[in-house]
């Protein structure tokens, strides 16, 4: 015995040696009522210092593994349950075994059906791969964040480990509500909530506004944002895709189906929407808004990469159109601009939905991070996000210009369609079909992210595609459009 | 113009200046077309140096706010979109009012109504407050977290500040899945999900339970942890309570209510059992797995605070019971223990259900904060873990023993419970009224949780409380409880 002890690097050597016992004690190889080498003995078996094997000893003991007895030495405890093998784990009866599979729901079912990241493409390294639109991470100043952590920490490290509030971090609240007054909004009667991300904001909106006695009815751009498009399915709404045109969400269409029933809600995202890239013109903002304050359908706005904006005028965001109107609500969120690490969003709207949003968001998982609020929070204060963005617009600008130049030499077959943000849409003639083309590509060791997931219905925009450049080298930019090209055209 | 510019102190100067100038431009003091003061006289005016008003303005250009021209200076932009009037933000129509009380559905209104919190007491500065089972700060090692973090981050900084995985960070699940072997679990055929905490974890496993066709049904301890309470509620399950023992469940009761009907889960808290802070004693875990496997009702075990030992040998979780079966779903937190504000939980159980609660979990928050992960991985490998579990249970059991003395010296009449953990529970006699009593106490600054909203029925446990000990001083534990012994005279 004591033979097979094996030290590995930075972990503390006395918890190791503590571990090895416990696991033997657990696994029977020492049994209840067995004497323990003397501490001696055990230092020479293991070949570590006697200091850790006392420390190790100690630590076994108050956590009841073991008990000492003066003057004679440690003994391993009875364990209190033992009864494994009465539930049959090594016994004669089966273990308890349960059927998973049936047990489950429909809302399981679905999440696991629609999970496409887990269905997703894999593709061996060195792989060009267009899939991603989370930002470069080589762009991300370490030294910043490391800074906000630590100059946070030293000013309330205390509180920050310790509950936070389910409405969020209240420093970070308030500089946030400045942020969207600085983007014209008109905040009286409104509160805002932190939520994990914007997935966990829209989730919670959608939860609170989702109909008990039937399906709820959405209206949407079509295609976008594919978790959005989960997350409405999962909670139960029926969704009405309207097309897109090249400045945004054909009206006339949204026009015709709003005369033909009653929606619960609009989910738009008018700047840099996800996957067309399409920054919503301001007339057709105002004609939108008009249109849905008429039918009275509320309005839940993605804030979507709205910070990367590559030139022209601020476009204001649609909930500082209604000024103290109440029927927008704003998600917002920095992961794409900046760390989707940090899981912090934000929901801004209507003073009493914030409300009942604060109870159930308390009630699925008390608060956000505090950690990521507040590292956040030092780091909007310190000046370095706008320092930041800068960087990175100046970056992102660059290779959206690239890529969108490789795309009209190589590709002039495909309409393409993105005025910024990290990525840029194709739309191919009908003959070709992007999943296809993608098995094509991969035996060339190019990947990218067919354009189908981000509509509504099976079979619509199976001829469109979606590039992430953020990710992607200049090089390997220019390389992979070169080879989708070479690719596409057996299809043209 | 541009008098009231008031300069905070830690913010950087330009940034400022920009945000200033920004909503003068918002609110339309300064107008579209309008030319910018040059930069040395804007510098006069703010009193602050002209290289931050350049690079102030540079900024309001790259947002489209203003635009340059050459040889002339900056002036405002027109705004995209003006149109707030249209929208009846000032002008003659009425703003868009949307009515959010009556489109919120029964799932936010019981949220809200659920919310004890939000409706909780509200204790004046100076109040002794035995409300809280949260940790004493006062205790928590900032030195070692901060290390934690700047470790992680020189090893692996950019990887943690980008895209996560839903399951979790791949470290901490191999830490904790080996923590796990080390209580005795047989990990075999299982596998981990990481949460935001406990109630995360609890609320996506029954998401996925909750039968859609019906109420769920469930079974758990009464009185029992009220988040897990609200949870079970807000998902629709009808929850069947079972009294408690001295040593935990009755197990008569739990095995005549099995007889009754179908259950689709039960909730258990072995250890240190919120509120009453009792470890069901091994015996009963066995009768317990046995009763609950024999009637095929899957297990979910609330590993709440089994970290916190004072005495006595070493009790397995339910889930190490049934070696390989796979009928307990275990869920974990160090957040009592250690720091709340990391919200990290973990959910372990069968393979296949770990599968489906995965793609729930990315549905709804794409993935726990990497930061919060794994700073506390660090921390764990770093061994401050167990140092700090050592110190924090010292001080804990002192405080417990304390608590125990003075309420059994001032509350005679008060039947104790609480073998541990970081408060202690107490039953009158029934005439005594805690709400009441607490009513009658606040008047003398004295402030503690009455029982009742531990128990599933309205008017169960109205003569119970929780006394919070751990963010008490000993001289206010000993002058509090004295104060609960007077007032509760007056009642008996």
């Amino acid at each position: 015995m004591f033979q097979d002890f094996k030290l590995v690097e930075d972990r503390p050597v006395a918890i190791q040696v503590k571990e090895y016992i416990n696991r033997l004690i657990i696994k029977g190889a020492l049994q209840a009522g067995q004497k323990l080498p003397s501490t001696r003995e055990m230092s020479l078996l293991l070949k570590v210092s006697r200091n850790t094997v006392i420390a190790a000893y100690e630590d076994l003991e108050d956590a009841g593994f073991t008990y000492a007895i003066p003057g004679k030495g440690s003994y391993v405890a009875a364990m209190a349950d033992q009864s494994a093998e009465e539930h049959g784990s090594a016994g004669e009866s089966a273990p308890w075994r349960i059927d998973w599979k049936t047990k489950v729901n429909e809302y399981a079912e679905a999440a696991v059906a629609l999970d496409r990241i887990k269905h997703g493409i894999r593709a061996p390294k060195g792989t060009i791969s267009f899939t991603s639109i989370a930002p470069d991470e080589s762009l991300f100043d370490l030294g910043d964040v490391k800074r906000a952590f630590m100059d946070r920490m030293a000013i309330e490290g205390q509180v920050l480990l310790n509950y936070g509030y389910a409405k969020g971090y209240k420093p970070l609240i308030d500089y946030l509500m400045r942020y969207m007054e600085n983007k014209g909004v008109d905040t009286r009667g409104k509160d805002m909530l932190i939520t994990s991300g914007f997935t966990e904001g829209f989730d919670i909106v959608l939860s609170a506004l989702r109909p008990a006695a039937r399906s709820g009815a959405a209206i949407c751009e079509n295609p976008t944002h594919h978790t959005a498009i989960n997350n409405m399915k999962l909670q139960g709404f029926e969704i009405t895709g309207i097309p897109m045109e090249r400045d945004g969400i054909d009206v006339q269409r949204l026009e015709a189906v709003l005369q033909t029933g009653c929606f619960d809600l609009a989910y738009l995202t008018p700047s840099y929407h996800n996957p067309t890239g399409i920054v919503m013109s301001p007339a057709k903002r105002s004609a939108v808004m008009n249109l849905l304050m008429r039918h009275q359908v509320p309005v839940i706005e993605d804030g979507f990469n709205e910070e990367l904006r590559y030139s022209g005028a601020h476009v204001a965001p649609l909930i500082a159109t209604v000024g103290q109107g109440n029927g927008v609500i704003y998600i917002g969120s920095f992961s794409k601009v900046l760390f989707p690490g940090l899981r912090v969003g934000w929901v801004l709207g209507d003073r009493t939905l914030i409300d009942a949003l604060e109870s159930i968001k308390r009630a699925r998982t008390i608060h956000t991070s505090t950690i990521d609020q507040s590292i956040l929070y030092q780091y909007l204060i310190n000046g370095n996000f706008d320092k930041y963005v800068r960087k990175a617009r100046a970056e992102y600008k660059r290779k959206y210009e690239l890529t969108k130049a490789c795309c009209e030499a190589y590709l002039p077959e495909a309409r393409l369609s993105g005025d910024g943000g990290l990525h840029l849409f194709l739309t191919f003639p009908p003959s070709v079909n992007t999943q296809e083309l993608l098995e094509a590509c991969m035996e060339r060791g190019v990947i990218f992210t067919p354009g189908d997931k981000f509509f509504i219905h099976p079979g619509e925009g199976t001829n469109t595609l979606r590039l992430g450049f953020s990710r992607v080298t200049d090089e390997l930019i220019e390389r992979g459009i070169r080879i989708i090209g070479e690719q596409a055209r057996s299809f043209l």
